[in-house]
């Protein structure tokens, strides 16, 4: 179904998804273990069957991805990707645009939650502009800028089909170059507005209605909700039928969130395991997956976050998140926290005695 | 209401009570700091009000207990208590009672879950012997034995009076002995047989009856929860209306389960943090809070597990758990698992920018 004029959804089908087609190409099935091995190796732990729960499962992804046992999972490094919406004129944060420029110096400065928890947990953080509107002007901030922010999507597309691609091949480039032999990376995000253009991102894949996925992001009243829905539903109607994960994320989408794509896709290709944050995160993660569907075999996630339509993009990759906090933060605080729980979930197929090893008797009762 | 003869629930009620009560007179309200004015730092933190969901619960409770902000949560100490239980030849648990022995060695030389994901936590591991059945004779295993595993529950009464009395104060002397600075305590246990006890032990002193608190425990097939469910409401029948702790924990609890109790009141006592793990520590933690109601002040609750009586439990002492992971292991797994999550609630309070420190703007939308 094509649209007059050519939207970015529709030049860039071709175009651009041929330029990141090496990306997407490189994304191969985990082959570290069998899964039958593993879950053989689990049943043999000392433990009665099942009963580390999703830490089981956890464990077993990580050792069909990385070996059975898994090593450490070091280096780790959280990639916190920046961007600026054009969309804030709209009403739909209840923070000022300037706030992601400040947020970007706090994470590099060290003070802000990422880079608490990510400090707690032994990873480094980079902290990107991928489309930050005005230039960060900080030494720990890596400038990989693709736009000075994105255009307004309520009356328009957000981004150029090249500056969606160039968005992609620089979050590539930032796995390449900051973390190309990490054992986990965590994605994060800073962006005000963000949510906006991940709630069209989310309802224009995954085809639900802008009602359906909208909600509350950083703090919005009911009626900034509702204006909110109705901006992204008048987004979402200028969208040809089953639109291009590309031409998705040129119409409605953002640079980090691009770049976001380019993490997945670099880090998936790689064989690294990639432990998405909150509602921005995955949603970056399902475009990523659409364009790279052996990505999915990589991917963890963190935390149920407290916005809605985060529990809509886990059911559709089949992710089971290992943390419940209510946490609504994003900047990638919820993946660094969950750190330690992928590092034990590790561990206890490196570290854990078998019933035969150990001496323990196995199960005998009803 | 009384009973023909003096069951342990009605002699105890005076003498028992009395002797541990400088432990329960020692256990005051947490003085670190005013929860108002936690609160106050943690909404000046550079994040959308509680966007760290309970996360910022975690992190107000322990700066009310330790300061703020508190201390790195270090040193801290994972206390595996382990008894036997008469009840298991009632057919109660999918494993034979030799288990407790062989998983005490296996805990001390560890390979077991609890001691690798302490390990990660830079939790030491204790590993007592409070009434396992046959001496365990390992270097690595503490022996505080006060009985050599319960009585038949389902006949009679578990313990003598005196028993868990002195079960109570060998947990207390625990503490004192191997933890006495520590920041944090987490509780865990070891001990077939013991879900059993320990939904007689919630059942009785949350007045409810056996089939609403009983489980599959580490994984009892329907006919054998059944059967546990009969043998506990049996056992329930002895006890006279509103017992007394001290009666509870003899008529139908366990050794490791008195011993846990005065692991909280020793470490609530001395302004320790306690992070509780699943069913079995939650258990002794009610009966402890109920002897000492400010214990409930220095409890977290570290995970929900599996086994349906625990819900009802964390309901009883308003408790909130970080993790969500289906566990269902014991031994203080869940417990350790959640260490890194205090650590990083703590340091939020420690190292997080504020707004005004950072330059970050304030709210200003809808």
């Amino acid at each position: 179904m094509s649209r007059e004029g050519g939207s970015p959804g529709q030049r860039t089908s071709g175009r651009v998804v041929a330029s990141v087609g090496r990306l997407i190409d490189a994304v191969r099935l985990p082959s570290g273990a069998e899964e039958m091995t593993v879950r053989a190796h689990i049943e043999d732990l000392t433990k009665p069957p099942g009963s580390l729960g999703r830490l089981e499962d956890a464990a077993c992804r990580l050792a069909c991805i990385l070996g059975d046992p898994p090593p450490p999972l070091e280096p780790r490094t959280v990639m916190v990707l920046a961007g600026d919406h054009g969309v804030v004129v709209q009403g739909v944060s209840a923070y000022p645009a300037e706030v992601t420029v400040q947020m970007c110096r706090n994470i590099a400065e060290g003070g802000a939650a990422v880079a608490v928890f990510a400090r707690r947990a032994a990873a480094e953080v980079i902290i990107a502009d991928l489309g930050v509107r005005t230039p960060v002007g900080h030494s720990g901030v890596i400038d990989r800028n693709v736009v000075r922010g994105t255009a307004d999507l309520s009356v328009g597309p957000a981004l150029s089909a090249g500056e969606v691609e160039r968005a992609i091949l620089a979050g590539a480039g930032l796995v390449r170059d900051f973390a190309p032999e990490a054992r986990l990376v965590a994605s994060g995000e800073m962006g005000i507005g963000n949510t906006t253009a991940a709630t069209a991102v989310t309802a224009a894949l995954l085809a639900l209605p802008a009602a359906r996925v909208v909600g509350p992001g950083t703090g919005l009243d009911t009626p900034g909700v509702a204006r909110k829905s109705e901006v992204v539903e008048a987004a979402l109607a200028r969208l040809p039928a089953d639109p291009s994960p590309i031409g998705v994320l040129a119409e409605v989408g953002g640079a980090e969130l691009a770049g976001l794509v380019g993490v997945v896709l670099e880090a998936a290709g790689r064989g690294i395991p990639v432990v998405l944050d909150g509602f921005i995160s995955t949603a970056a993660a399902l475009a990523a997956v659409r364009l790279a569907p052996n990505a999915k075999e990589y991917l963890f996630a963190s935390h149920r976050s407290s916005e809605p339509g985060h529990t809509l993009q886990l059911a559709a990759l089949d992710l089971k998140p290992l943390l419940d906090l209510r946490l609504r933060l994003g900047e990638g605080s919820g993946a660094a926290l969950a750190i330690p729980l992928l590092d034990a979930a590790a561990a206890m197929l490196r570290e854990m005695a078998t019933f035969s090893s150990a001496g323990v008797s196995g199960r005998t009762g009803p």
